[in-house]
């Protein structure tokens, strides 16, 4: 049985979104309070090794096969004068990325994750990569960039479908090469407007509240960003249940391609971990779209955008790492990869308390 | 030119202890401004990268060899009933630590860390060690277990300073084999109630205000830790400028050691790396023999333990993670050393903007 996720021509279908497995969560949970340990005293490490028992099903996940995509587009709204650094800059990173120099890359090769560019909408397309072997490429371009919100849509509801779709389609793709977790990551010159007009759409906080800086613009820009969410938001109408709608008029195609990823990767059991501010919001989208999807993802972080927080409230994940990071790319979600490593491999090579003849607690 | 640690016999020689290298910090800072990332974007990750500079005086300092110092003893105080535990969990974690079974070998493991076990005071010593590769031991045993800080001195002031010339000398013995850092981490039932004593005693805190669960004790264990920790300070009333004095007092064997250790490798310019709150009470010593001895250090994470956040307002340490870890071992250090080698990969594997062609900022 497969939901639509617009009422309405064109539809996208997700997969059936399960539960997390109780079975597999009580589990891991009785393994860790048997471990060499005070029970709990692994804090947060705990709770994500029974969440990853959860998703999997299994009462010792294991996690070796690690991919964040890193979805890119580019933005009308950037006419707006809502960034710091010109919108040429979008491409020029995807070009760093496909050759492995940038934060994202040197990350990833750290913890071991392959690095997925995808081409959501770029105004123009990259030449084809000729990057390090563990970065590829996927050419899923919806448009050559979306519209400014400020003046029409940002997209057509049937590009806001096939956004989502690609998404979709994409984690059954990289699981043909393996894949046991996924981070969700981001570049597009404007997208912290589109995913603050994401963010005061869904939750219904004010524009002020859910804008920031960015990549570091000053007043001046700041207030050009509160002003291009407001002028939008008033446009539009956007309805709050309705991802699509949100994601059409107010979103970005690496918005809705991260959607349908965390989709995908929730109906196929994946494990999601989100990066920041970008990828909240495309996690409002899937959620407005399928309910019990945000049960699949994580935070890997609270980023320095006051946004990011608002939106992780609605979600109702709590941040793992407090970095104050700002830069996307899915940067902070490979960081959190190390916390998942290290909570996969607590719960299967500790020993017990009985295998290590460690007395318990007293009494 | 050596520092005496007492002013009188018997006594210690700490080696002299500089500052950070401004120079290498401020070469660090001008790399990061031209990396492919808005300025400041990677957080507290640029933070350490230029700490990691000025502790070293290399622009790009790089951390291949790890190790953690997990240095364990017995306490006299442990007979009043202040741990979950036994006491002869010591000892048994100390074989399970060699058989590589606790959670510090599995997370050395992970981050690609060596483990150095230090029998500072155990009861009665372990058998020579048959553990996994990864795993040294080093008897440098100062008594038998600490006396019960209640009734009588923990230690003498002669055992104080071995203690801390034992882990002073670790360091130049460590380096034989290789060492670019050094996290700290610890064993030993009852060494929440000593650490709270130390750090009471230190900052001139109350004993409530920093005196924790530890390892999980119920009401009635937290207020006879409460009360061990009044008893202990009125009858020695420990000089709180006076490192020494008040590790003999109320402090224990593996926090000596501990203590030797941070001056040590500050010595060595060696970056240290925290664990919780039993190493933030070691720092508390070592700050109070060489003041500039935790500008060497970095707080790994924020315990649970109340008296963590209080002992690291006094070393001017703001943690990396908090994650709501109690476990000790130095486990949290661990995790952060992650971070350590994220910090300097970026620092160095990162395109510029040049090398990249990516536009700076507009205007």
């Amino acid at each position: 049985m497969k939901t639509s996720v617009h009422g309405t021509d064109p539809q996208a279908a997700v997969p059936p979104i399960g539960g997390l497995d109780a079975r597999a969560m009580a589990a891991a949970q009785q393994r860790l309070d048997r471990l060499t340990k005070p029970p709990g005293s692994l804090g947060r490490l705990e709770e994500l090794a029974v969440w990853l028992a959860g998703v999997t099903k299994e009462a010792q996940p294991r996690f070796p096969r690690k991919t964040v995509v890193v979805a890119a587009a580019d933005h009308g709204v950037a006419a707006a004068g809502v960034s710091a650094y010109p919108q040429s800059v979008t491409q020029e990173m995807v070009r760093n990325f496909l050759r492995g120099g940038a934060a994202i890359n040197v990350l990833a090769r750290a913890h071991g994750a392959h690095v997925v560019v995808v081409d959501a909408g770029l105004r123009a397309p990259v030449e084809p990569p000729e990057g390090p072997q563990r970065t590829s490429y996927f050419d899923r371009r919806i448009g050559a960039g979306t519209a400014d919100m400020r003046t029409a849509a940002s997209m057509s509801p049937g590009q806001a479908v096939a956004a989502v779709q690609a998404g979709l389609d994409l984690i059954p793709t990289l699981q043909e090469s393996g894949l046991d977790i996924v981070a969700t990551g981001d570049m597009g010159i404007g997208n912290t407007t589109a995913a603050a007009a994401i963010t005061a759409a869904i939750t219904g906080s004010g524009p002020e509240a859910v804008t920031g800086r960015g990549t570091g613009v000053d007043d001046r820009g700041l207030r050009r960003k509160v002003e291009a969410v407001e002028s939008a938001l008033a446009r539009h109408r956007p309805d709050p249940t309705d991802g699509i709608d949100v994601l059409h008029k107010v979103g970005g195609f690496e918005i809705g391609v991260l959607a349908g990823c965390i989709l995908g990767a929730a109906a196929a059991r994946i494990p999601v971990v989100l990066d920041g501010f970008i990828s909240a919001a495309a996690a409002l989208i899937a959620q407005a779209i399928a309910p019990n999807a945000a049960a699949f993802s994580i935070a890997a972080h609270r980023s320095a955008e006051p946004g990011h927080g608002i939106a992780l409230e609605r979600l109702g994940l709590h941040p793992y790492l407090d970095l104050g990071l700002r830069l996307g790319e899915g940067t902070g979600a490979v960081l959190a990869f190390a916390l998942v490593e290290d909570a996969s491999r607590l719960l299967a090579e500790m020993a017990t308390f009985d295998e290590a003849s460690v007395s318990g607690p007293q009494e």
